[in-house]
């Protein structure tokens, strides 16, 4: 595929390989433990799995496209980098438990010991690297994101397998699960640069639309993937009685019967053959996966508006193609 | 007891009775979650249940004592709550697990998921609540605390089942586990009353050597506490194959066939009748008890004589009885 070497987050790292290349080597040496030699060991599988880095990069993308000429945006880059790692190894621990009630799988390399403490380690050392650039207002930006995102993780616990969950409520875990940590790492891009007041809350609901539309995609892309391409298994969510925005849509459209449905599969989660099928039906019935495709258009959409409010210049152009790349996955 | 009226964390209490009071309204409406409801529901139970307080009753008291005026001592009380907290709630994730593996009871009230995700919600919220006050160096100081606290419990996990393990190890491995958090507690208390740098010093000294002292009696009471007095039961450490500082010192004076012994019931965890008996024999033999004792009561020698370095003050006395008083415990 020729489009592949014009992926635009690809286009970013090549335009920030030298900052990126500064983030790989900070991470490196904040995860070296003189006093726990098992901490670099279980982080280094996920810091250098050779994941896109997104995350970094937005906060680097960010604090160039505001005409930053210092080295603190490598430090933030990083600390998001760590919060995202740190949040990945307790979904571990949250996802282990739900495959011991009888769940599918859990690709889980350590025990739930070492998730969880070289988690809260991750955590700490996020939290010493953004100390360091001395700036207040990052540091409120950053705690705020964090409770969201912990707020969110536990949310979703009590909505997910819950039928009245609607799509404000559905909105308010993405921001958590996702688009908290997007959010922050754009704005504190801005905020270290001393971008004027406006550029700031533009990065900002950049960053929060593109994560929003990022995990909706997800969710769809759950339904109606090529598994092939995407690497899930059509169904996941559905099989880990998980409700998203397609089912979501579907149950706010659904009869008796079809509720009554949903709640077995769902709420009670007693699902036999033909279920999985049968949810397909109900999602096509609604135009479910139509609706929820439509949504993340418009949250790109969105994205691309806000970062046009920034000056003219080619990291700008690079984000505004990141949004249409996140959703021309389902598009 | 007559005693019991005059225990200085009482007076303590007493003392700082108002404050107290106001950390305790702080605490109960930052658990508050909009989105969230389970979470007050489940730190409800960790937050109310009567705790003594200690560590932000450390921060009001050094506060206190530094003629501190502000409010801020109340937030950095309620931060250091809520990270004490926080942290509980992640070991019993942790302890659980060691039950999981055939080991004695963990008294866990809610299931994994809640206590990682309700436990990195109240670090956000402490989080939150440590930027208020708008000084980068408290936030450096509780930084750099939460990784202390995270490294030392990644330490632990490898280091509680080696015989290699000395005291040095331990040390760290304790001040991880309580006098970071001790020390960062009284440090801050001070920092925040812009205290002369010499007195800020020896509150951290204070803070921690009070930890350790604390921790040390903690562990040497289970193997010769008295199990109605302290809810402890002697054993439960060698139960769980935990090498503290008594077996530390057993080990270091052992014989071949003693150390024979050690690397059965704690490093491979094969114990039997009788072992823990013969255990308890074998410290007894090498004044490991008695030599444990000893550093619990220089430790606390060590934390008065740093208070001592406080200005003469009614908070200052307690504090030292404090130190007197953790370690009565045992002598």
């Amino acid at each position: 595929m020729d489009h592949a070497v014009t992926k635009p987050h690809e286009k970013l790292a090549t335009h920030l390989a030298g900052k990126l290349s500064a983030v790989n080597d900070l991470i490196r040496a904040r995860m070296v433990s003189r006093h726990a030699p098992r901490i670099p060991e279980v982080t280094a599988h996920l810091v250098e799995a050779g994941g896109k880095r997104l995350r970094p990069m937005l906060t680097l993308a960010a604090a160039d496209l505001c005409g930053y000429g210092g080295e603190y945006d490598v430090h933030l880059a990083a600390t998001v980098e760590f919060i995202h790692t740190a949040t990945l190894l307790h979904d571990d621990v949250v996802d282990e438990s739900a495959q011991r009630r009888g769940r599918p799988t859990a690709n889980l390399l350590w025990d739930n010991k070492s998730s969880v403490l070289v988690g809260d380690y991750l955590f700490s050392r996020a939290f010493q690297l953004m100390v360091e650039p001395g700036s207040l207002r990052v540091l409120d930006i950053l705690a705020n994101a964090s409770a969201t995102i912990a707020e969110g993780e536990v949310l979703q616990l009590s909505a997910a397998q819950d039928l009245r969950t609607d799509e404000s409520i559905y909105l308010q875990i993405v921001r958590g699960k996702t688009a908290a940590l997007f959010s922050a790492a754009t704005e504190v891009g801005g905020v270290i640069s001393d971008a004027p007041e406006a550029q700031v809350k533009a990065l900002y609901a950049y960053g929060d639309a593109l994560g929003i539309a990022f995990q909706i995609v997800d969710d769809l892309l759950d339904y109606q993937g090529d598994s092939a391409a995407t690497g899930k298994n059509i169904g996941d969510d559905f099989r880990e009685c998980k409700l998203t925005l397609p089912v979501i849509k579907a149950v706010a459209a659904a009869n008796e019967e079809e509720r009554a449905f949903w709640s077995r599969v769902i709420e009670r989660g007693k699902q036999g053959a033909g279920d999985l099928e049968h949810a397909l039906t109900l999602l096509k019935a609604h135009d479910a996966l139509e609706q929820t495709q439509q949504d993340a258009l418009g949250w790109a959409a969105k994205a691309k508006s806000e970062i046009a409010k920034l000056p003219d210049h080619p990291v700008r152009q690079m984000l505004g193609d990141l949004a249409d790349y996140v959703v021309t996955r389902v598009s």
